[in-house]
């Protein structure tokens, strides 16, 4: 079968991954209607195609917080890729790096921070935390990190407890026992229930956390969760340097909006401050065209880049971002844009939003 | 199977209920719309969803006319639970008394009040009542629902007429021999037909029968089937305690609104001087919090309590709010909400609705 | 098994009629969308019910150009009973009588107009006309029509050519041989070709021949087709009694409005100078009842007179009509009105109009 | 099977074509959103239909350029005719002779220009031209094309690269070896991989190359491929005589607008001062008349023409036509238009857009 598209992926992982692994990646909260309008939600918003440009040289880079990537894609955290894929993490690194872009690790890798590190040097990476209970573990990630070379420290702020995600419940979802929560083994006796490992985080984080972060470590902090402008003017005040537009791929709250959707108000509440980013339904290099125009400086990917290592690991994932960074070439210069900074909401229907 | 959510419970009841009974809870008027609506409209409601903000402490706990309950769900009237489960209504009474939440005792119970008040002494109960040609039955009625303890009276105003249930019809719809309408049996010879039982209700009332039931009783009165502003502000005029914006479960006039659609109309008309309710198409934790949001107090379930009595009695209804329960507390959590004062408009997208 | 509601006699009619003559009654112009939207355009009006109004006397009577029916449901004009029924118009002409409403008998009936009136003498009927490129031939039958005792004359103004329904030329649809146009018989040879016996009306009828109608007779005459206020004021100017806002089932301009979402328009450019009536897409008394608060005076069925006549011949169309009279009434009462005077916009939800 | 309306003709095509060439013809990019939109945005368009108007002459006539074609239909220019039937272009050139309408011959023809002039001497024809980057190719074909007696020039702009076809990816589409790119074979040594005869196309072509082309020829130059009204306005600034509005069927930026709902931005930006023109999505007469009512001139059928050489060539392209025309002609007298001149806006309903 070719893998022309993000879907043939999504088919192949759902055909040869174990049901367990497969509806845990798969799974959204309650109904999974954010989940679903993550996707649905970009094809409802029509673009304004520009002809005749010259668009021969195309130049799709872009930054991040300064550094340079070779397009406007990531890799979003997730969890326990060895589900995916027995090298696991490692595998991920490499395919970001050979296609130089940024992964954000996961704290809930099956591979530790070194491990990552040792396995792509020199790869752009940014690091996932969660603020645990305790807080000496989350100071240890998030210091260990930093010595690492991990480059910018993701805050998830949409988790305080973990949603609920059906089949995870129906199928008792844990780990196999061979897997481990490497970066949290150290730490503390870790349990392997999903429903058990989230208990661990501290639901009563707030906005000054921020300022205790701030005060561990001199990376950047990129804050992820953000659906309001009324949370996105508190982030930019608390002084973050980034925020990621994220439903957590419709697995907590269902109900909430799209992000695509959400994407406008948080752009226009920031000005420019901060960059914005977002995650969830990014599917068609048409879909980061459309993000981008609608503001966003970046996406990231969070399913996709687990069929690409279900697939074939760090060569599947390199085909996956490969396929994105053609498609979203190909639909700017379709659209009349040669390059990343031509692209704007001058590009998408707003009568039509 | 595990019961992981209320739709779980919705298998159950379809696979194992008597056809004629599942139909009969299931009907809804005509080609159903309203029904459906009730449920559709939900998904419709989008959440802004707020973070970092410190949930460690949920409080869901509020209070119906002064009462306090243990969440905001409570048992909707509905008849026959008989049909359901053995034990029928007693089972219903110990299952709300359990969860420390309101049970609305219905007209066509097939228990006695006195049967549902001994199997739960001491539980919060209102009473549902329809105003019969026979005046002297509902005045008994409501006599005998305030000597036994009940706290509030339902008045039920949509149903002058039954609506035309299509599947009721065809299967011939009537209570198998060995159930009565036991609440109705001392006061005269009660015919079984479902068409003909509900002839004996006046479909001559009108607003000045607030009066008349006011001067029989010192309970509070709360009218069931409000859907429009002008009937609102009617029923504060009127003196009643509380309004539940209902449409029958649409078994009434089909074509009508969903009642979470319905319900901000109300909200603002009223303006707080009554206690507003809704009931209808309430089947996960999320569409709670959008209700209250919308400025429900609170919220009663009709066919899910069915499911859940179906399923194992008073225990599978216990299961069935305790997954409400568990449900709503995590929305609210995930909303941004650590207590139920803090849920409001701000919550729900706007332009969406 | 049990005719409950207006569904259960189409899928007799399917079942039972021969596939030519099914097709023939259930063809709508090219994709048939706008045939479809006749019913769909129903479910997007949402009712407003009234609670506690006194409805135990209800009075769904209502007067059409002065003559009182008794109920505001008529037959409207189709072709070809004979189809559906030995007996043919007959059948009809005995049921409408029966039940004390309107029938307008088609020039394209299968029993003369002298069969029609015999078969129920003293019935209220009105005479539905093409203007035929031989004129003699109309004026002779609307001459026939008021010697006979009609008391109406309906123009069908929306067939200069007749709509493409594709069913129909795939089967090459024609009469059986034993069935005639019988109205036309005497007039002149008749073709039995579906394809041809439409190319005998005129297409170049304008509003001037209004005037020419009027000269023939001092039957009211109501015109059938109109969708616009344009033609709405025209039909005004040129003196006519009554406007049906019809588009013929849907089988003429594929893509037209459903005559139910047109209504608003016709009766707000009318203003009460002539009686507003309309046909298509009536399925339910909830979709009556939505006409009528809309601003119809009266509406018509097509095909589900069609159905009834199909199911049992005048008895089946008697069920057909009895089961909208109760259903009708029964919706009335459920959204507060007692009489057909309580019915108005106040019943509808204009903002979701 | 009666071939009754043009889905039929999809359904034959789709069931004697060979799979590859049904898939290069049918193919859209990506999802298909926009192939399909370009269908399902006639269906949101409704009509206000007139009645009572005389049309009984009725004149589908109008002019491109000046040169009257008998119905406002012609023939979009579309790649490899032997595909579908073996005379290829030669018998799509001679039916639309017959039908006396406009046939746009594609730079990718199976068959040369000469033997496309040669197979219907005199009919109206215009060229569509890619610009490729070796512009002495496109000088020669525009000047072979005015020789040959080609009257328009039809410049298509939305290619600058080939959109991703899905299933073109997964067949390997290429062409069968028999068939040849006639009209590039003396040019050059030309590839027979879609993926790379396209790529002889240049990606640098800006509205200055509209200036080059005009040096080289009188013919007027009709540009393809225009969706908004800042590209409109530019077209006619540098001197164009026509505008096609078009997404190139859905096959390049998948995500944009229907053509017809693109259509009128257009037409409002164009004020007149060029004709503007629309491809895609017409299946029906009332699509096109549709497109009239909203400022099109004319349109142009494209893989509806495929569908009638596929069935049987010259003849079944002519049969494709003239359903068209018919299906055109009575729509516009269903809509109260006996010429073209009359058909306008208030055809339909401006709200409903």
């Amino acid at each position: 079968m070719a893998m022309v598209c993000l879907s043939d992926f999504e088919a192949y992982a759902k055909k040869y991954l174990p049901k367990i692994a497969w509806d845990f990646f798969a799974a959204g909260a309650d109904d999974c209607s954010t989940r679903d309008e993550n996707i649905q939600a970009y094809k409802r918003i029509c673009f304004r195609p520009r002809i005749l440009r010259d668009v021969s040289m195309m130049d799709i880079r872009t930054k991040l917080l300064g550094t340079e990537i070779s397009f406007p894609v990531g890799i979003a955290p997730t969890g326990f890729h060895q589900l995916a894929w027995p090298d696991g993490e490692k595998s991920t690194a490499r395919a970001a790096k050979a296609m130089n872009t940024c992964y954000i690790a996961s704290t809930y890798s099956t591979c530790t921070l070194e491990e990552i590190s040792a396995a792509a040097p020199g790869g752009l990476r940014w690091f996932q935390l969660y603020i645990h209970r305790n807080r000496a573990v989350s100071q240890q990630l998030v210091q260990q990190a930093e010595a690492l070379g991990f480059q910018g420290l993701v805050l998830t702020a949409d988790l305080p407890y973990t949603g609920k995600r059906r089949d995870d419940v129906r199928n008792g979802f844990r780990l196999p026992p061979h897997m481990k929560l490497k970066n949290l083994e150290g730490a503390y006796e870790v349990c392997k229930m999903s429903t058990s490992f989230h208990s661990l985080l501290d639901p009563s984080v707030t906005w000054n956390d921020i300022y205790w972060l701030q005060s561990l470590t001199h990376l950047p902090i990129i804050i992820k969760g953000i659906l309001t402008k009324e949370d996105a003017e508190l982030a930019v005040r608390h002084g973050v340097q980034g925020i990621i537009v994220s439903n957590h791929g419709g697995r907590q709250l269902d109900g909430g909006p799209a992000t695509i959707d959400a994407l406008v108000e948080v752009v226009d509440a920031v000005q420019g401050r901060v960059e914005v980013y977002l995650d969830g339904g990014i599917r068609k290099g048409s879909d980061v065209l459309k993000a981008l125009a609608l503001g966003a400086k970046c996406v990231f990917i969070g399913r996709p880049a687990l069929w690409g290592l279900a697939y074939k690991g760090e060569e599947g994932l390199q085909d996956v971002l490969r396929i994105l960074q053609d498609e979203f070439r190909l639909s700017m210069a379709l659209a009349g844009c040669a390059s990343v900074s031509e692209i704007g909401r001058h590009l998408v229907q707003f009568s039509k939003l």
